[in-house]
């Protein structure tokens, strides 16, 4: 193709990396699409750095060797998460949040693209320097987030099913003890979906006593494969010993009052 | 702040579009953020309009006025789209997805964020002109498609339940009857999910009678919503007649032979 002006190759080289967080580009993958040479794109590449960094934006890392290229990790400014965790705080203390039984009605938010780029994004940033190759959630609220945080982390996302369907295979089901609501529950997993030995980051909007994520950690272990980390948007202040070790959490839920119609959260304390 | 040199203002001003498809950002954002003027910054936004239209990246829209500013459009490239179909046939057409009962696995690709966000800009780019409100699907293998899509379009995204959670709120339920199992089935939505007169995309992986789209149908109309299309990824050749109009798909499925391990699957003609 026709050599590009270098601005233009700069918002070319710069839309691959950010729609791509993780993804390994040789330097050739942008001389073939903008036509200029090597050390060009080192030069710009090294500009996009240089600005990305500079502004906590996120890393541009080089991987050295035939096989090798740039990636980008995306990164969280300090400023960033503590601004993300005031607006959510603001969000969730709405009283007209507080529904009957005393739950906080959150999917709008969780659902939301754009707020849930935002919280996947921190919990990526959290876990970036364990490099997890799947993030993994259960059905149904916890999949934008867990989608989100595989995104920017470039890793696969492996979402456990309620129930077996006919339709993905042979499945690897556990029964598990929900901490709430002292039930048994049933998670399944399609045999194929986790390979053995992989690295996974656990993802949830939400955890109370942790009989869920311990679900989890127990359909991860039966797959020989290792779980890196907890995030989740919320935990609750009570029970403050889980079922499971410590998650990394944006919120902490102290107490819903549904006579005063209040709601008690607040960024967890580190 | 400092002003910031021209490379890197180019580079924060496009992250910020990128970052946040459909969003409306004011010029005096991208000032305050820069330390530049409003008159750089507008020269800024123009090299990167040329930019990404020139190479068929998207588009920046200009809104006038005093409550105006820029936004950007995520496009899909006629090359890129077509390429999207070759390479999600030749990886659905591997023999080793054939489930028992002539099923196909397809969830490592509709849960992959890569392939997801890749579906989801092209489903994005066909209902771009529509600027529908919220996209919305039923849980659970639709929803990374639908979430990806929304995202593009700067939407909402809507989740509608197989069963109703008690922590939702009131719900609205609606019974229907499922093409391909002959069975009722239910579908709930929580009230406040979704605005009367709201206009919405419905997206899904997979459409064999279209039962599921025709529920969905329904529950739209239920909240005197409206909906502007249906997406989805895969549709079968049989029925030909659905349940529900025409959806727009990226492929048809014709035919899974479980006994030669054949799977016929094609880019939908349109």
């Amino acid at each position: 193709m026709d050599r590009l002006p270098k601005t233009d190759r700069l918002i070319l080289i710069l839309k691959d990396l950010l729609d791509n967080p993780g993804r390994l580009f040789p330097l050739s993958f942008f001389s073939n699409r903008t036509g200029a040479a090597k050390s060009s794109i080192s030069e710009d590449v090294a500009l996009i750095r240089k600005a990305l960094e500079a502004n906590g934006l996120g890393q541009i890392r080089t991987v050295p060797g035939a096989a090798g290229g740039v990636l980008y990790l995306p990164g969280v400014r300090e400023e960033e998460r503590a601004s993300l965790c005031r607006e959510l705080v603001t969000a969730l203390s709405d009283p007209r949040r507080i529904l009957p039984g005393g739950f906080l009605y959150t999917s709008d938010i969780i659902f939301s693209p754009t707020w849930s780029n935002r919280i996947g994004r921190v919990f990526a940033s959290w876990f970036a320097e364990e490099a997890p190759d799947y993030v993994i959630t259960v059905e149904t609220k916890g999949i934008p987030l867990a989608l989100m945080t595989a995104r920017a982390l470039g890793a696969g996302l492996v979402i456990i099913r309620r129930d077996s369907r006919v339709t993905e295979g042979p499945v690897v089901t556990i029964n598990y003890l929900s901490g709430s609501s002292g039930k048994i529950q049933t998670m399944s997993l399609p045999r194929r979906a986790l390979r053995s030995g992989a690295k996974v980051l656990i993802v949830d909007d939400f955890m109370r006593a942790g009989g869920t994520a311990a679900g989890m950690l127990e359909i991860v272990r039966e797959f020989d494969a290792r779980a890196c980390g907890i995030a989740v948007l919320i935990q609750t202040a009570e029970p403050s010993e889980k079922m499971v070790p410590k998650p990394t959490s944006l919120l902490t839920l102290k107490r819903i009052d549904v006579q005063k119609g209040q709601v008690d959260i607040e960024p967890t304390q580190v």
